[in-house]
């Protein structure tokens, strides 16, 4: 029992089942860490800030849906409530949904197999799964009524609680195991590459390696950075309408590779945004190039802030 | 009745009482078009595609809340579907959200002004509104069971159907009117200068002027077109690193400033995207920078598409 209170603790996005869950175990191991599941995106962020846990795990994005709104808006970090979230990781889960529900007995001689899914009067599930799954929604649910989650997995349970064949959820296998649920249908998302990435948060007061498990480089070996990224936001001075382009130059005349540019609202004012500028390297590698073109863009930004670097897993 | 009949049509997100009504009626007044409420997004982009309307009104984003993924979704026009859509202009909408519902008959001496939400059990609006309204529903109804529906209008029909007490809805003054509901609160958006700017769609097949009403130019008057806007969708080959940077440089080299960015999934392999680039200038202004950058995207990017050039309203 001492031990078990030894370990660290990481938060995730619960409640248990989700793939949050399932990418913070492929992370954390149980045997050395305590894995703690959290209500909200905003929660796991709050947890890292005030130290409650030790790492954070949160979605990123996903490769049919896009981006994770939430999660930008919270390293957007618009009033200084999350000074100290640092991104020191990624994890990618392989994305596969399965209709939930309870199978209709057989009438007569029709085989259970054969059943189509009119009987599903409501569908439930997070907003990113209805998205991922539009295809078979359109050809073989558009009369159900879609009713919007917090989670895959909340929507099991809600499912398991109804307990008629009426009522069904888009979840994943594990969930149906946990919930005891039938799988109506399998490996039903739009694309069979669906994945999503999810980011590790770590709160950077409390140095880098800590009694962390996951092989995060201290020194990242190749001067060519190529297997490591980083994360950076910024805001431009709107009364510099060339400003962007000058930011995203930099990295240009630094070499450096961008992999994603996202925006959010500034809410500073309208149609202003925050710009999230993925690219190739890290900030402690020995070639010092990110080093270099975080320099050039404080010259060109409004603010802009480093989020963090690690190895990419993928 | 005849000369009803002879009105252009232009389609819009329905029901009746929407934003996107407020912001059709904007720019298309009834006397010289006939306004067609549409299901979904998607189906204003159908419409216009197969020449069913001669414009359509779709909305882009929101001050507070971001870009409208759906729409972004159909510019991309993944699979050639939306070949011939062009956006042709822009319209700016003020949103202020109302709560609406049914007054609580008062109870003993208690003034209705001072009842609060805690007998408000369901909350029924569209995501974006809910995403407008987070300090609100945060302060005072997070008791609520959050309903997205599709539409705010759609949402005040809900409650009128529903008609206790229990029920509320977030969406306009104007739905208050017409579905008869009580303005529980009023300007509940987070921020006061709240906007959603819609974009006005048309098949290019069409030529430009027809019996449009809004008065775009065909002719830029001004050789810096400091009052006209373009976007481009483009893919960069992911065999060649440094090609989002290399797009990005046209816009400097061929000195048009950017005025927002983003990406979608690209759905050709996971992690890849398209990107939408929307920039100052009109593609047929007199000083030709518009066609010369996209002369040189074509060089650089796997694929790209010019969508529009358009007079800026703001």
């Amino acid at each position: 029992m001492d031990a078990a209170l030894d370990k660290p603790l990481v938060g995730f996005l619960g409640p248990i089942a989700s793939y949050s869950h399932q990418a913070t175990l492929q992370a954390f191991p149980e045997e050395k860490w305590e894995l703690r599941p959290a209500a909200t995106i905003t929660d796991i962020f709050d947890l890292v800030q005030d130290r409650r846990v030790l790492k954070g795990v949160v979605p990123f994005e996903n490769s049919s849906n896009g981006c994770v709104v939430v999660t930008l808006d919270n390293l957007a970090d618009r009033d200084g409530r999350y000074r100290d979230i640092a991104v020191e990781g990624e994890i990618f889960v392989d994305v596969r949904h399965c209709l939930l529900g309870k199978k209709l007995e057989p009438e007569g001689n029709a085989p259970a197999a054969k059943q189509g899914f009119e009987h599903i009067k409501q569908l439930h599930s997070h907003p990113q799964a209805f998205g991922q799954c539009r295809r078979f929604i359109s050809q073989n649910l558009k009369h159900a009524e879609i009713n919007d989650v917090s989670s895959t997995s909340r929507a099991a349970e809600i499912v398991r609680k109804n307990g008629t064949a009426s009522s069904a959820a888009i979840s994943s296998r594990l969930a149906a195991d946990i919930y005891g649920l039938d799988i109506l249908a399998e490996s039903i998302q739009d694309r069979d590459d669906n994945m999503t990435r999810f980011l590790i948060i770590r709160n950077s007061q409390l140095g880098s390696a800590g009694s962390s498990d996951i092989d995060y480089p201290v020194n990242p070996k190749t001067s060519q950075d190529a297997g490591t990224k980083s994360l950076i936001s910024f805001t431009v001075p709107h009364t510099s309408p060339g400003a962007l382009a000058n930011v995203l130059h930099c990295f240009k005349e630094c070499d450096l590779n961008l992999t994603s540019i996202n925006s959010r609202p500034s809410l500073l004012a309208p149609f202003q945004y925050i710009f999230f500028v993925e690219f190739e390297g890290h900030r402690y590698g020995q070639d010092g190039k990110v080093e270099q073109v975080l320099e050039r863009i404080r010259h060109v930004a409004e603010a802009s802030r480093w989020l963090g670097s690690w190895e990419t897993r993928r």
